[in-house]
């Protein structure tokens, strides 16, 4: 680990058992943790404008330096001032190495299997091999052929001007073997360190870089990870890869790795982000989230609402809401759940309406925002357990709080 | 014509030539003329909410009555509370009375000619029969029998509580002879006066109802149709069916239509709203246009701009505009023109993210909004000849208004 503050540092302003409510202070101003992120994989968060996410209370969010690497590509990004500027958000970003994207493709169908993602590239896009120096991938956009490999990455990383880049890495799936997951992650290893060596000669001052620590479901790979990761001089660590098959395999994958990273290093999970999901990672002292499931759920006529039993999530297409009087969640800010009964969030969804979908995004992100609002109130108050236990019972975020 | 105050009542506030600057009171609120209707199609404008199209200045939004009759159907809208409860908008709705819908699917691939809309129907709906009953249709949604008739039209438009309701009548396409379009245009004006026996026994108590003129390119037939619809005690007029095949065409049509209407008339034209078209239409007395052409455009990465040689539309997917720094428009307040460069929005339009229609569609009705504004503000002081032929001839608007 290395504490660089003009790159980032990290206060734990509270602790609450294994929680704690920090503070990442990047390049780009602060960053309230816990957070949950949203993604921007293409420089916008889907149907809002970067000005709208700011004001849902987010302060961070996610680039994707495979699809910017596709296009528009680095050069015009750098040209444009940098991400920041092209997309008009002036909070602060951090962006993935491309490793699961480019690995995704490779593992085809699997990689739904990781992190419920990769659907829609493939066909369109294909891994022409996985070596030791990188990954060769064809475009989706034009088919030419392109590499991601731990120097080009960085140094698209470094032209999009993140705050906050990530090594390459492999992300392996869960089917993998014992035996390719433990080559995978030594190779890993090397791609974290030569990521680094090319960040220290030419990463942007201002740009911080947070390790990846893979190793699958194995125990012994994933501490001989977090042992290699938090001895590398990164400021701060995410937890990739698979976490298994299950949530219970998930908590028990969390549950021997955090603990052999360093306690006063931000820790970010990278992928998980359903509302159960982010109640135990915090739990556990995960600092920060992403995951495409709020702004996916969206696309689908799906909201999220206190439903444990439903996976936290309610299709707003389904008969049941036609004719509803009421908010989706009561005591919700967003729009949709102030101006609009379920009655009419129903019938725009089922009719396409692109309000329907602009409508739920703001939901689902805002909802999520004052989850994490929430629990961050509930650790400094020491009361973070009751909160989540309320959380996951389903009760109202809102009224858990206050009953709290 | 009638003039019920407890329905609608019109004021003009200032005459500049034959452009006037007024305002129509209705039950929902004023409406400050001359104004651009943006449609709301389906009950809601294309990805916005409708605190964010208040926010933009609107007063008054276009409802159809086909579509919500289809689905989600006038009951439930009714047992919602009305179309300005069910889709959370406190502003003016006028609702069409789906005549234009209906005979669109009759004419196939004409109603294109009429007024550049109907194509996504095509194949989805049919229509079964045009009678003196009405007109029997095939429901796009489940492929049930559904009729329109002056009566029913304005039974839906009744349990949709619009302030403004129009009567049902066949919309000819251009290509139509004079014998039909004489012999429609009769009919059209039976159907007027079917529609306003309805209203007058079961009408809403505070809505208002706009007669239309028909008659297709033909000037006595228009005039016979000014002179029935003037007489028939409507609250306004609206203008409909072809124009032309041009826009000298729709000039002519329109210089021998609204002079033989009553002044003190609020005028309505429908379906017509490209700028140049406003402009010329304000100067001979339009007070209210509608159009589909600011959402539809933005789907397709158009958006409204000062040049005239293009049709005051910029295709911001074009090679020109990557890389091109600046705004769309300079001076636009919209969040596009605010925040971002031209090269942001022709990545993410080009990339088809829903943040770029988002964009896009609040660019064009904010466009849309100000041109208004300005046309308004020109007229009470004046100048809104030189206001016309500024924006006619690509001034920005808002320089334009500044230098005349």
């Amino acid at each position: 680990m290395r504490h660089d503050p003009a790159r980032l540092s990290f206060e734990i302003e509270a602790r609450d058992r294994g929680a704690r409510r920090g503070r990442l202070l990047t390049s780009h101003g602060p960053v309230e943790t816990p957070a949950f992120i949203p993604l921007a994989t293409k420089g916008s968060v889907r149907g809002m404008s970067s000005r709208e996410v700011k004001g849902l209370g987010f302060e961070l969010v996610l680039g994707n330096t495979y699809h910017l690497l596709v296009a528009p590509g680095p050069e015009r990004i750098e040209q444009a001032g940098g991400l920041h500027r092209f997309m008009a958000w002036d909070g602060a970003i951090i962006t993935d190495s491309g490793g699961f994207q480019v690995f995704s493709f490779a593992y085809g169908g699997v990689a739904e299997e990781i992190k419920g993602t990769g659907r829609k590239m493939q066909g369109l896009a294909a891994t022409l091999g996985i070596e030791e120096e990188g990954v060769r991938f064809r475009s989706y956009r034009d088919g030419s052929e392109l590499m991601l490999s731990p120097e080009s990455s960085m140094s698209v990383q470094a032209s999009l001007g993140s705050d906050i880049a990530l090594v390459f890495d492999e992300c392996t799936p869960f089917h993998a073997e014992r035996e390719y997951t433990a080559r995978s992650t030594e190779r890993t290893h090397r791609w974290l360190h030569r990521s680094l060596d090319w960040h220290n000669r030419n990463g942007p001052a201002g740009q911080a870089v947070f390790g990846i620590v893979q190793g699958g479901t194995y125990e012994d790979l994933r501490l001989q990870s977090a042992e290699q990761v938090s001895a590398a001089g990164v400021d701060g660590i995410a937890i990739g890869g698979t976490l298994g098959r299950n949530k219970e395999e998930m908590a028990q994958v969390l549950g021997f790795t955090v603990p052999s990273l360093p306690v006063d290093a931000p820790k970010h999970l990278l992928g998980i982000g359903e509302i159960d999901d982010l109640m135990r990672g915090i739990a556990l002292g995960i600092d920060v989230f992403d995951c495409a499931v709020p702004t996916r759920l969206a696309r689908h006529g799906m909201a999220l609402a206190p439903l444990p039993d439903n996976r936290f999530r309610i299709d707003i297409r389904k008969g049941y809401a036609a004719g509803r009087r009421g908010p989706l969640v009561d005591g919700c800010a967003c729009t949709a759940c102030s101006d609009y009964d379920i009655d009419y969030l129903n019938y725009i969804s089922r009719s396409e309406e692109l309000t329907a979908v602009r409508l739920l995004v703001e939901h689902n992100l805002s909802y999520m925002e004052q989850l994490m609002a929430e629990a961050r109130a509930a650790i400094s108050s020491g009361r973070f357990t009751a909160y989540s236990d309320a959380v996951l019972a389903g009760k109202t975020p809102w009224l858990a709080a206050e009953a709290t």
